[in-house]
């Protein structure tokens, strides 16, 4: 399944009163995360929605465990992998590290979405075999 | 148990590209709302680390569903609860609702941390019966 | 000319590891104002865009002064005017208070940008006339 | 002067739902460019609290110039470097490039300040010489 590695440093401003990471900067993280992985599989939200004509990839459940707090200056790896394919969602496994501490694990599904062109509304769609095959690459296409 | 509801326009800078609530952001009013709930208990947490000798109350499990997205300029209600009481942690349930419909439910851990003053290490300890008693209560204290 | 005064307290996740707040937050707050005053004046982005065919109001000059420091559970209020009117742009006033001191005096220019048909650019144009009035009004209307 | 130059893309949630960067994102990445030209001069805030008894380097004044809006995806480029000594300040310069383009422009006031420790007010101090020495240097200590 398709994989992705990014690594950077705890910002003065990512951090609360406490001293430690403000709890939805995490999340902001994993969201960045998201985009990194579908641009390894050479997939960009933008050209997805023109290319397949979907609306969005919208979170419908994420879950997180907070191992470990993190600090301004802590240098963090973020491991995040395509985990399962459903028929019209996939689910994101997140794994934060904090040196080889792994400080952080989060799971998420999105789902893929398409406005309907009769009804106007938004409608989950089976994932076409194209995104499948990119979100299966053992190795993304080089 | 403790609740609280308060109320707010989501604002412009709060949605992405696609025009709808960036995702992290839910997670900031989660927060903003655990603040709210501490202080309709009469509990701050600058005083709480003055009066208990907490180092703080950081979340150590999250989750959360997304029934429905949300815009720019929707009134949103987020109920927060106490759901449950552990030994050196307690639970929130987060409800936000669009209107009459409940767009994001979530439940997050958090545990009651001291520094331990031999070992320096951050460590669980059992909530303080003043804590449980303003956690139970049916009606905060007028 | 059109102003609003709006309140609010300053939340835990505002404030940085010095524990104030962390600066781009008063930006977001300024952001926020903007929108608070356009309702004031019954008008507001989305209408805007289809009323008028602009693809926006973006900022393209601020100057700040940032004269005292704000802390968690600070009661806050901005006060934000239209200073003055160009002929394709908009100056606005934010004048932020921390009970009853002046913390943080702003000022931004914003332009009135259309994307013009044929060259597909965006270009500043004049303000209409009844943008003109509603900025130009002593008092809301009612 | 001290100079330090950083590059990185623009992300989904940086921007608004005009499609563009949403203007506090410019002030967080001035944010982190400041830490990243301190510690191109071997100086970090922490440390800087401990060897010189700060109480922090609180920004004072602002001015930005927005010349051109960047989107998802931009490759951006900060250029930061001290523009100014004062006796108990000094003043920023950051030029945000989009490309080739010279996107935004901005300058800042930050305050060497100390907490007077016989009235516990926020004092503002002169700079220490060897501050002085590491902002003035042309090239970074190897």
């Amino acid at each position: 399944m398709l994989i992705n590695r990014r690594s950077f440093m705890i910002q003065f401003g990512d951090c609360d009163p406490s001293g430690i990471v403000y709890n939805p900067r995490y999340f902001e993280w994993f969201d960045i995360s998201l985009h990194a992985l579908l641009a390894r599989g050479d997939l960009r939200l933008r050209q997805m929605i023109e290319e397949f004509g979907i609306d969005g990839i919208p979170m419908v459940e994420s879950r997180a465990k907070f191992l470990a707090p993190s600090r301004y200056g802590d240098e963090i790896v973020i491991e995040t992998s395509v985990a399962k394919l459903h028929r019209c969602a996939f689910d994101l496994h997140h794994r934060l590290f904090n040196a080889d501490t792994l400080a952080v694990e989060a799971f998420e599904t999105r789902v893929w979405t398409v406005i309907d062109p009769q009804e106007g509304r938004i409608r989950a769609r089976p994932l076409p075999a194209a995104v499948i095959a990119r979100f299966s690459a053992a190795e993304p296409p080089s």
